[in-house]
């Protein structure tokens, strides 16, 4: 790609042949440039080795890709200390095998790092190790073909989320991790204090206490980069951000986590609720299709059939919060709660027959300050939640309220007078709309536990690491 | 760019054609295009504003590049509140004017949001602001033309990093921001605890303080990814992650933040500094060459010579720790301090010929626990910082120590002792850097104060928004 493009511009640089720098080639560029009678070099990992008559057959991954190149080792090179889970460096001609895949006959095998699984090694050859189990071992578990697979498919979602909005002229704006807002309101943020008593001794000022010592005032994780991204929008026109957030909520379920990621994006001069919607519509739809493109070999890994889910050519469903309702209360699971809860919620996708359901139109007192109200009925504020199937929910957004004086009326703390005044000057429509990395990635893996689906969760009890 | 990925793909989502959902063209696309004759509108805001006889000119950018599409409005249309700093939604008629520029003749002009200056607008048109000025105002600043065209870079850069390493088969590590371990044992790191006392108390267990109330152990913000790559790049191969991490520290410098961005790379099977040093330094190089290629426009607003650093295609230097503190004492500018201070830094690559330069083979004494000894010479190790004009450093890098009983006569501290067991199971050299995005960004964009390349910075006593 980037020969590719460097073609294209006007400034090209080109890197010098450097035959120090690389000795090897990796595995998934092997594979796919497939060019038999090749000698080749790899460095990787055995997965699997099976000792046979004349030969060892080893299939050895990099991690590049999820599939891994067969080995065929005659039995006269030394190759005591070949074992799985050893890492190792082969040397050997690309042929191809009678089923017509290719593999690499070695003439030179040196093992760099062994692995005695008797030492401690918590994993085994051809054994499933259940998620719970690997969870307790998260230095070593993106070993796993199951872990390994989600994580390059994260990574190639990252680059999928840039490339679809970059290529519509977002710009990507990284919003704050330390913020003095507490957007949301809810209160179930983590508060941060430098660690250093010296330096807190410092920098004390009268009348200040340990947590305003810093920064001049309590200062929070982010919980959102909303507020943010409004005042980049009203300058910079769509914009976006995706990054980390955080919840300090006591909360242990299989859809939480204290750190998790958000892709936020907030749409310039967009004044009805439709727009937005198709905006996030397309987004998924693209995501899941270039996914499918790219990573086909990692979901098949994950023993997800390896097929585009059967909404992705039609249209999604939109129900008013009203409606969704009426549907549950004839479902008879319609409770006393006021809003939607997750059983309700996978219930709804399930009635419109699995197919992603927008709930839009929402009760004003469920929903934030920033809401705008609906034209027509001032009991209501034009928000959404896109319910999937697993999930349950994993986006959510809404019309800004834009009128000056109506935002004023629900400011909920003068630390907001900045967001207020974005509305005085050149104001102009926004809406936007947040989306869960972890519980899209649970989505489109199958992944039941969201703890499952980044390198290093974090959630009560548990920040190994 | 999407169209062009998806006919190469096996699949395709073809957006249906969605009347609701456009009903303007961006800025960046309506010059790229240039269409003369076709009627076109746009949305943004006035930049500047002219009026004479027959005509208004007006200057309208809508964020999605540095240039401005020139209006020219019949005075016949109403246009009392069409102000400098107003939102603006334009339908005309594309044309060409006598200079060869784009321009757009209007036929209807809709103010979306007035600006009156006087009601406290903190910027004026055709006027200079100096940059501790617009530090005042976090919320507008993205409005004017350099703190817009800085971010505009910051966006594509990001694209840019990604594209990078993707095309070379590495592996984005979202590295966690809470970790119970701090790497560089520095000790100016940030503590976190639940901001809710009514979660502390219940969460409190006999035993615990509040500090480890929430996760079990004191829970800090990251410094470095770099632990938890080690992890992933003992099973994925090459990996990055380009993410926040903060310092508590009580600085205030032109190039300090407390929260800043970096890239942080690991190099599977990496043994040479060499290595390294080939991979940083063809990466800055196409990094600097794409910027110019996607974003000339913004570097011309910065008034930046529109032209790549001269040493683009020329080699880096290299120079020893030793050979660099000679260099300084035949200046005389070397002191009785150990390391090599910002001046020295910059006297450095000066003498150099204002060309970047690693300085490597650190002695061990100044350098962390987790860096190789070299292995000609155990008092120093293979570590090495890249240093340009402007910054000084803006990459610090090294081999790792692989040798499992080497590392633990050195681990600082038994919560390490995952990174330690790293090196048990199918253990490779591994070496990485990590790389400071702002001052990579001051570097490019030639700003002096690194709290200039970020929209919402924050430091001592600055935590506004």
């Amino acid at each position: 790609m980037i020969c590719k493009s460097a073609l294209l511009s006007k400034y090209k640089y080109c890197a010098p042949a450097r035959d120090l720098c690389k000795n090897y080639s990796v595995i998934a560029s092997v594979l796919e440039k497939a060019n038999v009678g090749e000698v080749t070099e790899v460095k990787g990992w055995v997965r699997n080795i099976r000792i046979q008559k004349e030969h060892i057959f080893a299939d050895v991954n990099d991690g590049s890709c999820a599939k891994k190149l067969q080995i065929i080792i005659p039995k006269s090179l030394k190759t005591e200390s070949l074992t799985y889970g050893s890492s190792v460096h082969i040397t050997g001609k690309l042929s191809e095998s009678p089923r017509g895949q290719l593999e690499l006959v070695a003439d030179d095998v040196k093992v760099i790092g062994d692995c005695v699984v008797s030492n401690g090694y918590p994993f085994n050859p051809r054994t499933p190790h259940p998620p719970e189990y690997t969870r307790q071992y998260l230095h070593l578990r993106s070993r796993t073909n199951y872990i390994s697979a989600v994580l390059r498919i994260r990574s190639a979602l990252t680059k999928h989320i840039h490339d679809y909005f970059m290529s519509k002229h977002y710009i990507n704006i990284n919003t704050p991790i330390l913020t003095s807002n507490d957007c949301e309101g809810a209160g179930e943020v983590f508060k941060i204090q430098p660690d250093n008593e010296a330096t807190v001794k410092a920098m004390m000022q009268e009348g200040r206490d340990k947590d305003s010592v810093y920064f001049g005032s309590k200062t929070f994780l982010t919980v959102s980069g909303q507020l943010h991204l409004e005042a980049a929008c009203r300058s910079l026109g769509n914009v976006y951000t995706l990054g980390p957030t955080f919840r300090a909520e006591n909360s242990r379920s299989r859809l939480h986590l204290s750190e998790f990621y958000m892709l936020e994006a907030e749409l310039a001069f967009c004044s009805t609720l439709k727009q937005l919607q198709t905006e996030i519509e397309d987004f998924i739809k693209y995501i899941f299709i270039e996914i499918q493109n790219t990573n086909e070999d990692d979901l098949y890994l994950l023993e997800k059939n390896s097929k585009i889910p059967l909404w992705v050519d039609k249209p999604f469903v939109t129900l008013t919060f009203d409606e969704a309702k009426t549907i549950l209360e004839k479902k008879g699971i319609a409770d006393t709660e006021e809003g939607i809860n997750k059983e309700q919620e996978l219930a709804l996708v399930e009635h419109c027959g699995g197919i992603p359901v927008f709930v839009v139109r929402w009760p004003k007192d469920m929903k934030s300050f920033y809401m705008k109200e609906c034209q027509d009925d001032t009991s209501k504020v034009d928000a959404l939640d896109l319910l999937t199937p697993i999930t349950g929910e994993v986006v959510g957004g809404s019309l800004r309220e834009d009128n000056y004086d109506k935002l004023l009326s629900k400011l909920p703390s003068d630390r907001l007078n900045w967001y207020l005044e974005l509305r005085k000057f050149g104001n102009i429509p926004t809406g936007g709309f947040g989306l869960g990395l972890e519980r899209l990635l649970q989505v489109m893996c199958g992944v039941n536990n969201i703890k499952d689906t980044l390198p290093f969760p974090r959630w009560p009890h548990n920040c190994d690491m």
